[in-house]
């Protein structure tokens, strides 16, 4: 590929817009020359952060949306209504093949609905899915589904667990990622019919599926990936991304007991700030919405320019590596 | 009441039997002579400890139990098989008017199941429930089901929320305690077919019901009540438990890189094992099972006497407080 290839990113997206998405934009431009940088939102603001800093303008590509889909905003009837917002003009812009990717820090639902139904999906792909990293004791494990969609039937499950294969192996550079079941005891019997049959899928999908595992195994590092409903994977999720901040609250309360406690507490709050930093989001750029005709990372609302940057790259190694057409063959050939 | 409260204890349950649960039990009867703890399990293993503590045998009655249903057995097939295991007998003597209370540290599946079948439920009652519960910036927060079923129609949610509510308000003193129901978006369309029929249920239940909450909100103490399936509950349990050892692990990593990394990190955790003293399983004295018709808790099974004693002692408040009572009457007004 000689072209560049090119990535939208939402200008308008995030608790710290158009500062931080503009800015990672530029620095993703920046440090990548084999990539065109188009900033979606609107124009005149944009350009006020550029100038703020006094970046070239050459540096990316302008393109305006008159309307923002806020953080609050209702997913489904604001892509419906905003039809000029950063969110539904960027996802159009990779359906009609000016763009390759799009990245966006803003409403997570909203940008898994517009991706889904603006850009499309992969030929083949019944439900996109939506992953997030967690760290664990030997690295990073990857969930699909947290939360692109709820009810998922077997099958879909089935199709995560293809498409996170095929990411990981791709993106990681894991080649035949374990893949496990996530749900609420070991046997077979457990968990209900919808894992049973998922399970059985699984056994005969060709994948290298290591079996059911429960709550507790997921910072262990049992498995590259864990497949489970976007319902569950969503709460995981939320519910993981809150235990630093109940840690720290923890630890201020301790602080309160008396001098020494305070002393402790300042201490150990460095190390815990530094043990933590594998839970840091940053690094690893945003989480993939697979299945979509179009690369799509959807960022955390509080993303750094760091963070959107990281974003870009990881968008760009998905177009680079070519995932949705080994997604696309892979489906094929397991239909035949 | 001037009759004693009969508990039973199982001395076969968990990871340190008979040992720590007999000892607990005699811990119990020798800190409150309001209740007759009746000890069941290998009669021989039983004397062993008590002897080699120099302990009174009058202090207990012992009820011998040939079986023991270990921590790896299968719930359903063990509970029918081992007919003269300490959990069938201990739950068919409460059954049978013999106890009042069931107490184990065993095999939470195989209590759960014996509970359920051989105590039977409270008339009205279509699922038990097993409750756990977390820490929170403001308090416990309770999570009803943590998988005593997976599967939940909204109407056993309901009921999950009704045997709560009376639970905590007995056993914790919080009169009219908020309910939440656990999903994946506060706005009402989310979370698919079963919670929207469950909030409306809730919603007309009389309970104090304060809407949907997300994964992030579990920690914050938003609600008294946390209601979901035992599927996500279930998860929701085991991967908060394995935090504080991932925690762990991540400092061990974080001490390697140096000695002054190793000296602040031997300060840090004593300072987090301070801190985390409000999870401590220890001080709550086991989970309930709701629904059963005779009270039934449940301890981890790494469970120390201490905590066996405090499993004991939350097992009579709730014969004392008639929380079976109380749910037998809201469910039969509310059917009316």
């Amino acid at each position: 590929m000689n072209k560049k290839i090119r990535i939208v990113v939402d200008a308008m997206g995030g608790d710290f817009s158009p500062v931080n998405d503009v800015l990672g934009a530029v620095e993703a431009a920046q440090k990548d020359n084999s990539i065109e940088v188009i900033l979606v939102g609107i124009k005149d603001k944009i350009i006020e952060v550029l100038d703020s800093k006094n970046i070239d303008h050459n540096l990316v590509t302008i393109v305006h949306a008159s309307e923002v889909i806020s953080m609050s905003d209702s997913p489904a009837s604001s892509v419906r209504t905003k039809q000029d917002s950063s969110i539904v003009v960027g996802c159009k812009m990779v359906r009609d093949g000016k763009a390759d990717a799009f990245v966006s820090a803003g409403n997570t639902g909203a940008v898994a609905t517009s991706a889904t139904f603006n850009i499309g999906r992969i030929r083949g792909v019944e439900r996109p899915t939506m992953g997030t990293y967690f760290p664990n004791e030997a690295g990073i494990t990857t969930i699909f589904d947290v939360g692109a969609f709820v009810d998922s039937k077997p099958n879909h499950l089935l199709g995560y667990a293809l498409m996170a294969s095929i990411f990981v192996e791709n993106i990681y550079g894991i080649s035949n990622p374990t893949v496990a079941l996530l749900t609420v005891g070991e046997e077979e019997e457990k968990g209900g019919k919808v894992i049973k049959e998922t399970s059985e899928l699984l056994r005969n999908s060709g994948l290298n599926f290591i079996g059911n595992i429960e709550g507790r195994d997921i910072l262990k590092g049992k498995s590259n990936i864990i497949i489970c409903d976007g319902f569950t994977g969503n709460i995981v999720l939320k519910f993981g991304e809150s235990f630093p901040k109940f840690l720290k609250h923890l630890l201020v309360e301790y602080s309160k007991k008396g001098l020494i406690q305070k002393l402790k507490v300042l201490i150990a709050k460095g190390v815990i700030k530094d043990a933590l930093k594998p839970l840091d989001y940053q690094e690893y750029g945003g989480v993939p919405l697979l299945g979509v005709n179009g690369a799509c990372i959807i960022g955390h609302g509080s993303s750094t320019p760091y963070a959107i940057a990281n974003m870009v790259k990881r968008a760009k190694d998905i177009v680079e590596k070519q995932v949705n057409q080994k997604i696309e063959s892979r489906i094929i050939s397991l239909n035949k």
